[in-house]
């Protein structure tokens, strides 16, 4: 499996119709699950130090349809980091006070600092994906926000934020079979939000718009990845290896002793 | 193992010259480790059903000297829940902006909401420690503050906050080897801190201002519990026995689907 074939070349055309939900790398799912236990070992030791250096932060954005996937990639991927180095923000509906301000302001109040990883369930993204798709804001309005988003991104990367942005990549009958779950599995009712339909319903829309998205911002230094998800497994395992790549290239060092505190004995 | 042992009980006189910082409860380490995992298991599934329920949220406040291990229970207890539902603090000298407030300020700000679990590591118990200690304040400002921690925090536990406070309780001695294996393990480099040699220097009367924030602070709703900590084992385990205690005294539930939404077939 090469983690390449799943980036977003920038400034090329896309179309997510060139992606199988269905890829699972040609990998078996069960050796694959035991992969993953020692890639999130190795992801653990790589954040260990990323937060040891206090020189780089990593952001990891996850976007896609309900229930592509976004609280289990947390939950089953994110859970490989020590929680005290990490910190997930879940952007809702925006708040009246979010309202009031530009777009970036909500997210970047909880850009996390060097050191840290932060994940972002949803994000600055859905400011050209719901709010197109359902015209809360008119045109005019969204189809500036691309350049506004690569700008941010740029500041942000200047300052060493490793940005990864994960698409997950589910099909509309995966979504129905979710859905349909988290009506009948009385552990999964309070996932299920009717609002979800309506969504649902504009499928073929939110794909026009995410493609747009990812087109339009995927960069060398911030790219995106669409990430086959209808098989957990190959999700998790796919994007656990990409996150390991990013933080190696940092080629990340222990930091050395303070001056004057070598050769101390503790009395 | 008793968990009510390690209780300080309201309104009564205590010593930590009582608790001994080696204590195993009498149980095996393996063995122990092994119980662990399973506990940490389910402390996952009681953690997604307060998540789910979103009716309480629990705060575990982490205080203990320098290299108690408050960092080792984020890594190895907290690392039981999924992240997405996990805040961490870690509070540290205050700022500037922090300074120019009264000392709840910092810490109310960053009280998890409900369905949340929030961890402080150190927390507005610093003002009666460090500050006493180290005259930051004088004695009629940090005196006062007993009252203003009790009347806080009755305040959030009437409001369904679950509080678990842990002093985590090692020796002097213990604290003598983890710091000289700071110095001479690469790895854990850049943990060591010159400052920490200060601190340990007062000891004692860290001790005693330990004891006073224990005695004056243990109340029933949001009691203190003495961690024996020189064990790193016997320390993760006990606090992960006492957040299960805890979690299932909520008798908490999975909420059911909203009105209108049972029976539906997705499309």
């Amino acid at each position: 499996m090469k983690t390449e074939w799943y980036l977003v070349k920038p400034g090329k055309k896309m179309s997510l119709a060139d992606y199988d939900a269905n890829d699972n790398g040609k990998l078996e799912k069960d050796e694959t699950n035991e992969k993953l236990l020692k890639l999130k070992q190795e992801l653990n030791l790589l954040q260990t130090q990323l937060y040891a250096d206090r020189c780089y932060a990593l952001l990891i954005i996850l976007q896609g349809m309900d229930t592509s996937g976004k609280d289990g990639v947390c939950k089953q991927v994110v859970s490989a980091f020590n929680p005290q180095g990490v910190q997930i923000t879940s952007f809702k509906v925006p708040t009246a006070i979010e309202m009031a301000h530009d777009f970036t302001w909500r997210v970047h109040r909880v850009v996390p600092p060097h050191g840290m990883v932060g994940i972002f369930n949803r994000s600055h993204y859905e400011d050209v994906l719901v709010q197109r798709v359902e015209n809360i804001v008119p045109k005019e309005v969204w189809s500036k926000r691309y350049r506004t988003i690569n700008d941010f991104e740029k500041m942000l990367t200047d300052n060493r934020v490793i940005l990864c942005k994960f698409y997950l990549h589910i099909d509309q009958e995966e979504q129905r079979l979710r859905l349909q779950d988290r009506l009948e599995d009385p552990t999964e009712h309070w996932k299920f939000n009717i609002s979800d339909l309506k969504a649902r319903a504009k499928w073929d829309e939110y794909r026009k718009a995410y493609e747009a998205a990812l087109m339009r911002c995927s960069t060398d230094e911030a790219p995106w990845y669409v990430i086959p998800a209808n098989r957990k497994w190959f999700r998790n395992y796919l994007i656990a290896s990409i996150l390991k790549e990013r933080l190696q290239a940092l080629d990340l060092r222990w930091p050395p002793l303070e001056d004057g505190t070598v050769g101390i004995t503790i009395e």
